[in-house]
Formats: C-alpha cells, structure tokens, sequence
C-alpha cells in the first residue's frame, strides 16, 4: 500500500539516529511544531541527508510510526465521490486495512499508543494531521463543526479497532465486513453531515 | 460507587492469593467456565474463605480488575426507565464515571487490557457478562440480535474512552459532557433499538 523502496539507502544506524530524534520532536512539538532542520540538528545530520533517507516530512513522520498504510493514497478514493455514503466508504477501506496482513502492524500501534504516553501523542498527531485534517478539507466541512466531527469519526474508528481486533469482541470481530460497513457507517456518516446539537457548536471552538 | 468495606479482612496474603488463582480462572475459562471452588483450589483455601473475602463470583471478578465501579448498581438507573433515549442515558452515565476520580482507574484498566492479552481476556469477560449480558436482559432486546447489537455499543465506549481519555483528542477530549451525550447517544441508541441491515441478522448468530 505504502510505498516501500526495494532497499532502505545509507547507515542503518544513521537512520536510526533520525528516526529516534524524529519521535522525540513529534512527540514534544507536534507535527507542525517539528521540522526537518531541527530533527536533523538532533540527530546531528545535515537536513539533506533527512530529505534523502525519509523523503517529505509527512513520510518522516509515517515512518517514525511505523503506520502500515499511507494515507495519501487510500483516503482519496474514500472522500473523491463526495459526501454521499462516505460513512461506508471510510469503514470499508478501514476493515480492508486492518482485515489485511496490515492489522497486525496496526494493533501493534495502537497497544503501544495505549500504554506509552510518547506514542499516544504521535498518535493523535497522526490521526489529526494525516486523516482527520485530510478528511475535512476533502470534505468541506464547515471549519467550526470540522474538529468536533473528525474526532467523534476518530473514535468510533478507535473502538472498532479496540472491539474488532485488540479485544475480540464477538460477534464483533467475527462478523463479514459488509455487516460491519451497513452497521457502523451510518454511525460515520451521521457524525461527518448529520446535524449537530447547539451546543457543539460552542464546544468545537476549544479548538481554535 | 461500589461499596467497600472499611478495612479489607483477613491475611493480605491469602487475598493476593486468591485474586491471583481468580484472574487466572477467568483470563483461562472465562468468568462462566470459573468456578468459586476451582479458584480456591488454586489458591490453596477453602471455598467458604473466598466468600467470606470477596462475597460472590461477581464481586470476586470485579476485584481482580481493580474495576472502578460496580455495573450492577450503575445500571439499574439507565435502562430502568425503557428503551427511549436509553442511548443518552447510557452515555451520560459513562461520563459520569470517566469524568470522576474513577477515570484514572479506567484509564489505567484500558491501558493493561490493551497491552496485556490475559487482561483483554478479563476485560472482555468483564464487558459480555457484567455490563453487555445485562443490558441485553434489561432492555429485553431480540436474542439473536443482542449480541451483535451489544458489540456495536460495546466499540463505541471503548472508541470514546480512547479518545476523550486516552489519546486526549480535541476537540473530543474537552468537550462539555452534554455535547458528548446529544451527539454519541444517538449512536448508542441506533445501535441498541434501531433497524439492523439484513446480512446482521446472520452474522449475529455466530455467537450462539
């Protein structure tokens, strides 16, 4: 899914020193609040060198999680046809993701998400900079009622994950895709363009 | 919320014991296959000393995971009133208990279940038999639909902890308590009462 080269360039430790300072400065500054230059001077590499083993930014960072798909190229298929039954297109593509050989990479995240405070914060840059902040402005969302949204769509995501397959819930982990897709779609659509009571309207502001 | 004794009877010892025979029993055979007597045996006591440590097998299952309070006398309050806005009830409840001093004990609870394959075991036991069995008894809902009707609730409490509490998503994590309930109830209470698609009926019965 990702795009993976055929082999990995250059020193396996110089790598490796980027990465670990690439964790510490997304973790501490957030993904916006890092960049390349800085995470560079932490590794003591010249930024080029950073440029050339990781690529962008955002493929720096998708690395530091180890994430098993890139979001850049699933999400436009699920957002490219416009609102309508979006609910289902993004739990479809999410239960082909983790039904895949991918879960398993993305149960591992998640567990230590859940126990190491340094990977939930990259985590939660990871759900808001590369999906939630992507799935608003492909949706036009309206940029008052877009936080609140995205992180209600982030946590019925989450507990699928949680239920389906970290604690195996049945019938929940066992059930076909597409009864989970007619079940808790709707659930992602209503929170993306269903209406929203008043007083969301003031609480989506905290993020501002 | 759960009651408590003032002092805590008996050898530390023989409590530690028994706990630690009890979580085995339950994370091995599940909180049915367990039996008040097998768990004895495992910690060298006799029955009648488990009882008179920890009372039933529901309150002895409830002290192995540390839970932070007790479904049976939460419950009652949301479902007494009937299925209408069951689902807002439920949440509020949930809140409740997450927003109070017992939301470090929840947190931590999640975090252990997440990184622990034995305490995922308890923790599912803890969520089919203690919260979701006696849901679906209260609300008096289909049998071969309450299972996968639970399930689905049972994901989105757990996407909602993860979220609000565990990662801190915000806007999500900072929102007034009211706006969690008049946007998640909903879910809850679709998922509890509302139609299911007709590939659920088949798959629901994978749990029987």
């Amino acid at each position: 899914m990702a795009r993976r080269s055929g082999r990995r360039p250059g020193n396996p430790d110089t790598r490796e020193a980027i990465l670990a300072a690439a964790r510490e400065a997304f973790a501490e500054r957030g993904f916006d609040g890092a960049s390349i230059r800085s995470i560079a001077t932490g590794a003591g590499v010249d930024p080029a060198l950073v440029h050339h083993y990781f690529g962008t930014k955002d493929q720096l960072f998708l690395a530091t999680i180890d994430a098993p798909f890139d979001p850049r190229e699933m999400l436009p298929q699920v957002f490219a046809e416009g609102p309508d039954r979006v609910g289902e297109r993004l739990i479809r593509l999410f239960l082909g993701v983790w039904d895949s050989p991918f879960g398993t990479a993305g149960v591992a995240l998640l567990r230590s998400a859940v126990s190491n405070e340094w990977t939930a914060r990259l985590m939660r840059e990871f759900l808001v900079t590369q999906i939630l902040r992507r799935a608003m402005s492909q949706l036009e969302l309206p940029p008052d009622e877009a936080p609140l949204r995205t992180s209600l769509v982030a946590s019925q995501l989450l507990g699928l994950a949680m239920a389906r397959y970290v604690l195996r819930l049945e019938p929940l982990a066992s059930a076909p895709a597409e009864t989970v897709v007619a079940t808790v779609g709707p659930t992602v659509q209503r929170y993306l363009t269903g209406a929203l009571p008043d007083t969301a309207h003031h609480s989506s502001k905290i993020g501002d």
